[in-house]
């Protein structure tokens, strides 16, 4: 250990973990030391399900010490995994602790994470079975923002978001099918990549994941890089995940320079909702101006389809995909499971075959009505939320203020799109707010690279760790 | 008119009137009225539900002949259409005649077959509402095989198949969901140009078509270049149709070399069924020996994936796709819709939104299930059909023997795969039977590139018409 990383503060952005590791500076188990004293100090922040011992952490890191750093960027690279996730000798809850499991086998996306010389601390909360953008939907305690005691750390992947602000980890495998992987990114001052649905795939989700045509797998960072680091290892055709696609193999996914000049859109006027927090409407505004100060020229598009598909996500025949996966669950554990969470599974029978078909025909007719627009823009550049709730207001009103969370995030998997959620600054009460970047299908480099050029713009610190973005 | 070409025999391929054309050798006026009078000849052959007068064609022929031919490679080629689509000013009736009605306006793929100077004669005879592969379930009279009176046309686009075979059209432009493009090429010793879904827009379909998400606009032509000639103006992406794709505007169809040596996939022996017909599995036999002279390995694939797929489209809920658009027809024209089509239609209620879920996941993985087959082979060559019928044994078991005859066609729409139907030869007894070339999404050249140089091959001539085919 040298004076360079400090065991309380030292930054874990994987380029300078991975830097010092290489120069001998600083070893895995030094790092594991230093994370478990971070752990214990916070006390009882509601993040981890289920967190593996710290021997059982300094074997691991000491068996990677004795042959040495490989090539590989995420060798003795710490992480956490949202529990909805397997990961074999880890108890599996999906945060219903009365179907505890413990897998022996993963997919393919751990696998690699495994293979890699990462080192998994555990399991972090979520709202149950991932539905919910709030972190309150929990048996075992909803998580808070890293800067505000009261107010919720945004879900459904909750422990995923604040173990990476709070610098516990280094990065955080979660999953998005309504926005699970950015709403806890803008609440937390982190980066949530959310990469084209098939590009990574669910086969380590619990059960193979319950929005299965829709949903991914996403990655939370301290930056871009870090996030883009992760995902290009956990990503790629996994013919054992019917819904992974062979396009996968073919992205490369990565950061290059963007344009010097470009244009961005943002919703028309009208489509910009904060719902009166009048700090998000100003933090948003000035997102747009450094956008154009970078270069870029702003469009306004026309919002509505985007919002139509959003509404269509729960309002619609999709929660009934979920009950493929979930009717049985629903019938064993009915008294166990969150009430709020129940009262949104009990809607997926009130749907036909035909409704199905139906909203499929509005998709595709929607995505369709979004292609001009595309043609105008390099990139789409929305609020990742509107505004942010105390914990609560949620709990006063959980689902329609849940559902006001999710106006920029809903739409974006229903329509195949890729998103790169980063920082945007924050409020003069000490809240953080994001953008998320977004494009079509497989335009995961570009979103990664606006997202990039961005959050280095801002000139932002670390999650909540005062660290700056490495250089 | 000279005597290279004859008013009762002369050949109706898009090459040789083209050529004819641009010589001066012969005139749209002089095709027109020799296909008036060979329409004529024939008699009430239930092809036609509308057919225009001889005298609005020679009119609008003349009008073409007197600016001379364009470079539309299309200018003055006489054809017919499916009663399904939309011609202006010519009744749809979908062969139900009481919903009949006269559009006055058509969507992107008809419209550029009006923009490019060919000639529409009319609409012609299909299975009521596209459902079914046999030609008789429709109020207009069944259409036989050209090859015999006793035997089906093959359908739904049984008057499409009929009029290019006869020689009373160049081309006739079709639908397929289930093998409407394909069975009637196979029956009529022609061939049908079936493209990836979303290749050729929809917006021409009436009503949009009833299985919106996997059906397409198809081609029957006496050639396979002939039939690619028209798909190539037909197709591109059009906004005004939900599944249209972009990708149909970096498709550039077209003919191209076959490769020396090439790896065809067969279905595994098991699965090589043709219900009893000894001919047909001869002429099948025929087809891979020829294959392989041509250059060709022989590789057995596994069907299961194929077959499991085929059963789920009208065995599982996408039938409730259709019921979006034809419950209210039903409801309003029950009595007058054919008995048969009533009980397939009647079936779209017994299914939950659950179920299209379930099988939305079933083919996916069913798909993923072949990518391994895709891998070993260049191309996949089935038996269009497994064998034909009469007419009087369709009247007899119209669901049981309806369901038989797609069991190679029905799974590549829902697999999004494309393909060219070809012949393949005459049995004994004087009946044609067929084979396709399949392949998956967007590899549309490449299947009308072995269909081409296949079709070729068997030296076999056009349709019913005697004549070889153009150099």
């Amino acid at each position: 250990m040298t004076a360079a990383w400090s065991p309380a503060t030292g930054s874990l952005d994987i380029k300078t973990l991975a830097r010092l590791y290489r120069s001998g500076a600083l070893k895995p188990t030094a790092v594991i030391d230093a994370l478990y004293d971070r752990i214990a100090a916070r006390g009882d922040d509601h993040v981890w399900i289920h967190l593996a011992t710290r021997e059982a952490l300094l074997q691991q890191a000491a068996a990677l010490e004795a042959t040495g750093p490989t090539d590989d960027p995420l060798w003795g690279i710490p992480y956490s995994v949202k529990d909805c996730n397997d990961v074999p000798g880890m108890p599996t809850t999906n945060a219903l602790p009365e179907m505890t499991y413990v897998p022996e086998t993963t997919g393919q996306a751990i696998n690699r994470l495994i293979e890699s010389g990462a080192l998994c601390l555990g399991k972090v909360n979520m709202d149950q079975f991932g539905v919910g953008l709030v972190g309150v939907r929990t048996p075992y305690g909803a998580c808070s923002s890293v800067f505000g005691e009261d107010y919720i750390s945004g879900g459904s992947s909750s422990g995923s978001g604040v173990s990476v602000a709070a610098s516990l980890v280094s990065f955080s495998v979660a999953n998005d099918a309504a926005g699970s992987g950015r709403v806890p990114a803008a609440f937390n001052n982190i980066v949530g990549l959310k990469p084209t649905p098939g590009f990574i795939s669910n086969s380590s989700v619990s059960g193979g994941g319950s929005l299965k045509s829709a949903e991914t797998m996403t990655v939370f960072a301290l930056t871009t890089e870090d996030a883009v680091t992760v995902g290009r290892r956990m990503g790629g055709y996994d013919a054992s995940y019917e819904f992974s696609k062979p396009e996968a193999d073919t992205v490369n996914l990565g950061i290059g320079p963007i344009p010097l000049q470009f244009r961005f859109g943002v919703p028309a006027c009208a489509a910009l909702r904060f719902f009166g927090d009048e700090e998000a409407a100003k933090l948003f505004a000035a997102a747009v101006a450094r956008l154009e100060a970078m270069g870029g020229t702003k469009v306004e598009v026309d919002f509505t389809p985007f919002e139509e598909t959003q509404k269509l996500l729960y309002g619609g025949p999709f929660i009934a995909e979920r009950a493929i996966s979930m009717d049985n669950v629903v019938a064993k554990y009915r008294d166990h499971i969150h009430p709020v969470t129940l009262s949104i599974l009990d809607t997926s029978s009130d749907h036909t075959a035909k409704d199905v078909f139906a909203a499929i025909h509005k998709v595709a007719a929607l995505k369709r009505d979004t292609r001009a627009s595309w043609d105008e823009i390099d990139v789409l550049v929305v609020p990742t939320t509107p505004t942010i709730y105390t914990k609560a207001e949620i709990l006063a009103d959980p689902i329609r203020l849940n559902a006001q969370l999710g106006i920029y995030t809903n739409f974006v998997n229903l329509m195949g799109m890729c998103g790169m959620a980063v920082p945007n600054g924050f409020r003069p009460d000490g809240l953080p707010q994001g953008i998320t970047f977004l494009a079509p299908s497989w335009q995961d480099s570009k979103v990664a690279s606006f997202g990039a050029a961005y959050h280095r713009e801002t000139g932002l610190t670390l999650g909540a760790t005062g660290n700056p973005q490495p250089v």
